[in-house]
């Protein structure tokens, strides 16, 4: 198989036969421009909408495929017929509205994170709605065949505890905490994540699970979740920031995460703050992680307040604690230095802040903005928000569920009429 | 008229009954999905293909618009006919092909580019071809309606030198070397371009010319011009960095120039260096352009080597003389350091570097090189390439030509059969 520049693609290893990918079976028969190709080019044009966004109002699918209200509303009927849709009355801009999705009964989907400390796995419906959902913590210096051995073990369970089939797995979106080079299909350094240099996730996983499995970084699935249905929903240009352990970030770019030539794009935690700052775990000097990230807020605090966990910093600056609130203020600081050169570059017109520090409120938000306000162009900076994330600890999650919906095999069963 | 996000149209002012837009026609006429549609729509798709890549071989035409060989084959011929299109025999990847564009006798073009220091303006035929180029040089502080006086003056001349008129005029791309914010239809901020600031740029100077005015920062059209038919063709995720006496960048994103949520992206020549650096006109400390911006150089080498002009600094760092080559190079270090943070964000696989200074060749490039190396993690900076601008001082005014071509109107002719 050529590598496709998109990325993440596995085939199916099921029976190709009975389980045809729509967009294939279209890229087979249709001759684009010719009357006989339209029926099935608008229903593939369709599932995939559905699939893209994980739902939409129905007015919106006329919107996102360019077809006329009354084809949209014939096809829709016809796949919801068929079992391949489903509909949910709805209201959308104060108007009532049907909300598409895939039919619930398609199969199931699974949602991984590997975060900097934890492993979570969740399993949700063909809607996305989540059926079960565990996690567990995870050795900063685990091995990628170990975490996914526990991946596969942990979703066989759930899998069944829900009575159902791994086979039922239509797709795995799976997240990790670094830069994922799409043209390789590793993680981009070995650096930047320990134990997991030159393992190739999806096809590793994949045949663990007998399921195709999607990989991304995680910062790109927790902005994927808040544009899809959190704080970024709607809006063509934003960046989502996760600010934690690690400093992650994910664009959207004219309303779709933007992952770059291979894939590793949003790299914020690696911007140069201080040309002659500390040596950062990737290599580099004075990176914002080096001023922003758990582990320095953690040294700072270490001689004043003794050994806290990032929870504790936060929960301190909350209850008033000066010195945990200086240190999130300083954090916050940092990173409005590279949000303001983020914004002179991308012009987004929202910023979403997530990432356990978050947690802060304004204590972190008050600095971030005030930093932008300073540094960047005011033409950057004038119309610009800078809100919390809303999906909070679950946007990465959401995200991978909704990376696995997004690229889900769906069968083309064999009562459409064509 | 309803703000357009989009940007720069206006409203062409003759007669609307006979120059119909063919964007507009169609939207009326169009029940998407039907097949008596079909045809005007496919015919607009072509039109609008070939004006928005200024001209394409035919097979990717077929590529760009979705459309098959044949159905693109059909419609070229009927558009050659009607004298909207021409064709022009070319090779593409050693076979033979037809390169198509608009038709020469459509109608002429102009492209008009501010710079920091002179004004110039040029008139093309609809293929892109210039017919007539001129220069004069410009005060810093001129004031906005003296320069769009001198333009319209220009214009007129050299349009009747073509022995034309100005109605002929389709469309005119006018660059600017500030900020240009789409929601306002101003230069977004004074300070960045004194004597500009409220101006409505494209209102004023198509009232005064009569043909609709498209407006854009002069880095984003350096960048439209080398995406066309310089350095960054077919590169799908690029950057065009242009260093002379300002410092501006134009982003490629997925194949199109990005230009934010207002217009204002691309800001690289205020991206902060240094948090404590030297007070920027931007009103920001330590910018980019504070240390690589042509003030800067000469106010460097002004004890060593007194008053010089870039120029002069270009040609003796090109000579051997190490003071002017230590300027360069150092410019080319602080050019590195917010270019490795622009590759940590956007992971574009080529940067392209214009502008003045670009002439110094690899006395800039090798120090913009080998600190993009040090800087920018090696998933971002290692399949990259830096190389120099091919279109070098006319970057700016072909992408105002081809800016002028994509949005020019287009006369649907009578004798095209509906």
């Amino acid at each position: 198989m050529a590598p496709r520049p998109s990325g993440f693609s596995l085939l199916h290893p099921t029976d190709a036969a009975t389980t045809a990918r729509v967009k294939d079976v279209n890229a087979k028969r249709a001759t684009p421009g010719s009357q006989t190709s339209l029926r099935e080019s608008n229903r593939a044009r369709i599932i995939e909408a559905v699939k893209h966004h994980g739902g939409l109002a129905q007015v919106e699918l006329a919107g996102s495929t360019g077809l006329s209200p009354a084809t949209v509303s014939n096809i829709v009927k016809e796949l919801v017929a068929a079992g391949i849709l489903q509909t949910t009355p709805s209201t959308r801009s104060g108007r009532r509205s049907q909300y598409v999705t895939l039919a619930r009964n398609v199969g199931l989907v699974a949602g991984v994170h590997f975060g900097a400390r934890h492993l979570r796995v969740a399993v949700a419906d063909a809607t996305g709605q989540v059926l079960a959902d565990q996690r567990m913590p995870l050795g900063t210096d685990h091995r990628a065949d170990a975490g996914l051995d526990r991946v596969a073990l942990l979703l066989a369970d759930m899998v069944e505890s829900l009575d159902a089939t791994l086979p039922e797995l239509l797709a795995v979106g799976l997240g990790v905490p670094a830069p994922f080079d799409t043209s390789t299909g590793h993680v981009s350094s070995s650096s930047m994540l320990r134990g997991w240099g030159g393992v190739e996730i999806a096809r590793v996983t994949s045949k663990r699970l007998g399921a195709p499995v999607f990989v991304d970084n995680d910062a790109n699935l927790g902005a994927l979740a808040e544009l899809r249905q959190g704080a970024a929903k709607d809006v063509a240009q934003a960046a989502y920031v996760s600010v934690s352990h690690r400093i992650g970030s994910g664009l959207i770019i004219n309303g779709e995460v933007y992952r770059g030539s291979i894939g590793t794009a949003g790299e914020l935690g690696h911007v140069t703050i201080d040309e002659d700052g500390p040596i950062c775990r990737c290599g580099n000097r004075g990176c914002l992680e080096t001023f922003a990230g758990a582990q320095h807020l953690l040294e700072l605090l270490r001689v004043s307040h003794g050994a806290l966990t990032l929870r504790d910093v936060i929960r301190l600056a909350l209850e008033g604690d000066a010195g945990c609130r200086r240190v999130v203020a300083d954090a916050g600081r940092a990173v409005g230095i590279a949000l303001a050169n983020l914004c002179n570059l991308l012009n987004p017109s929202r910023v979403v802040v997530g990432g356990e520090l978050a947690r802060a409120g304004d204590i972190l938000l008050d600095p971030i903005r005030e930093t932008v306000g300073r540094s960047a162009l005011p033409a950057a900076s004038g119309a610009l928000e800078i809100v919390p994330a809303e999906l909070q600890g679950e946007a990465e999650i959401l995200g991978a569920i909704a990376l696995a919906i997004e690229h889900a095999t769906v069968n083309v069963m064999a009562n459409v009429p064509s």
